[in-house]
């Protein structure tokens, strides 16, 4: 039995956080015949990277980073993403594949594709975000097994330009555990602004107002948060820095589900005023069928409160 | 070593859904020595309380229910009170101290103190929160464990009446698991607005926008839920009579936290429209605290997305 080559031979992953060092981690794990180089722009994150081995080589630079690498994948943040490439153009091989995993694809689509006119000229920068992440972040927050059964969306200019390449890039996600889609970029900014952007800004939100009120303590908002409060801590306390350039990055389509969303509240904010008890149970019932098929959709875990019941602090 | 006597002996649960359910299984678990009986209005309901054996012994009415009981609990939403407890009357003790777990005090305290006027001018009636529960409703939602390591806000009238009686819902509730504050009716309405009613109505709101949208499919919302929305679906498939209840009679608290909310809401949203970096990343930054204070007291797992990476569908 031949285990069959890799779709890369050498990954180079810039940026060493919870993306980064969790990609490093699964192709140690399960494309065991590939090597990993990395960079970080951060000393503290590249001495962390190397004591837990989140890629074969930490360099020193990105440039030496990425040399000799067929993959490249940027994980910073969006707003990083222009500043990484030029500083590794210097030591990219010429064919190399450019990759990311960003939040945002057309503004980060753009950025690379200014930051490494030869490469985006060549179809060689095929952009990706997979949709898994957690609250925690840095390089001590990677694990091998966060991408399994999660979505990996790839936004490629289109089908035409090396599609060897895209092949090999859709081959190297399903090996490392994810399911692979191909999407437009704008359509990818439109469906996360709504499943990931706007709930992280409306948690943030009422994190903010819950630690602002003068009546209610901070003592006591922490004490009853099991009310339902807390979910939307744990969301809240994702990488300030990302969400900040994910909201600069995909602004249009935040703005516009989010004035849908205004929308909407105000409909039950007045149904509440005038007591239109029919109308909050119909909305309230209406919205119990969506959780069911992501559980059956296998994107959500079935056990009550994620099964946090089952595993209470002592 | 002799077991000390039960706070009650005798323990009516009228409605056995989700809490009715977890407290008839908390107390054969952790008082033993004490009886339960129970009725619920769903004639399903109680044939399935009888199966699972989720009290003692099951009755046909509250009234047959509640006869001989020391310690009455009502466990049926906020609006449904006032009938429940006119229904018993005619089988109640005298003497029997008369509770619930309704997530709004005022209005339930005066619908109780209406239904049951001897009981009231008695000082026998002592409203209760436990702040404690899962997304899942009706009989087979119960466990035993629902209320270790949460916390029970009691809401007596005031502290001279019964205070015997009192002392002795404290300790059962803190014999079944829970912590136990004392508060002020109202000031528990404005605690659990925002701790609980505002995060539930920001839920439903955002799952409901979700699903109305023409250009990204229920298809699309569902599959790429990872990215933050799958947890408001946990809040949004909670029991639509239970809430639509809640917000009809916390109204004032909720609308008033509802208006912070919209404002910090409309701030954000023009941060965003504006390129306002920094104030993005100074309001992201401060709520992350409040998160590490929630699990060090307690009230959640540290684990990264609440443990559910550890435990993935095959």
């Amino acid at each position: 039995m031949t285990t069959p080559p890799p779709p890369f031979r050498h990954i180079a992953i810039i940026g060493l956080g919870l993306l980064g060092g969790s990609i490093g981690l699964a192709v140690a794990e399960y494309l065991p015949q590939a090597t990993t180089s990395g960079y970080d722009l951060d000393p503290a994150t590249r001495q962390r990277a190397a004591e837990r081995g989140l890629v074969g080589k930490v360099s020193d630079s990105g440039a030496e980073a990425v040399a000799g690498a067929d993959l490249v994948i940027f994980c910073v943040p969006p707003g990083a993403m222009a500043a990484a490439a030029a500083a590794v153009a210097p030591g990219l091989s010429a064919d190399a594949l450019i990759s990311d995993v960003g939040s945002c694809k057309v503004s980060v689509a753009r950025a690379l594709a200014e930051a490494l006119p030869d490469h985006d000229r060549r179809g060689l920068i095929i952009p990706a975000h997979p949709v898994a992440g957690t609250e925690h972040s840095g390089p001590d927050a990677g694990f091998p097994s966060l991408f399994q059964h999660r979505w990996c969306i790839i936004t490629p200019r289109n089908l035409t330009d090396e599609v060897d390449k895209l092949n090999a890039l859709v081959r190297f996600w399903e090996a490392i555990g994810a399911n692979v889609e191909l999407m437009e970029p704008a359509h990818h900014d439109l469906v996360l602004a709504v499943t990931s952007h706007l709930p992280h800004l409306i948690a943030y939100t009422i994190v903010g107002t819950a630690s602002d009120l003068e009546e209610v303590t901070q003592s006591e908002v922490i004490k009853y948060s099991a009310g339902g409060f807390r979910d939307f801590t744990r969301i809240a306390a994702s990488d300030p820095t990302m969400w900040r350039d994910v909201f600069l990055s995909n602004k249009d389509a935040v703005l516009e589900m989010l004035q849908r969303f205004t929308e909407d509240l105000t409909s039950l904010q007045r149904a509440i005023r005038v007591g239109d008890g029919d109308a909050l149970f119909d909305h309230f019932t209406r919205t119990r069928a969506i959780r069911r098929s992501i559980i059956a959709e296998g994107q959500d875990d079935a056990r009550p409160d994620f099964g946090r019941s089952d595993h209470k602090a002592g």
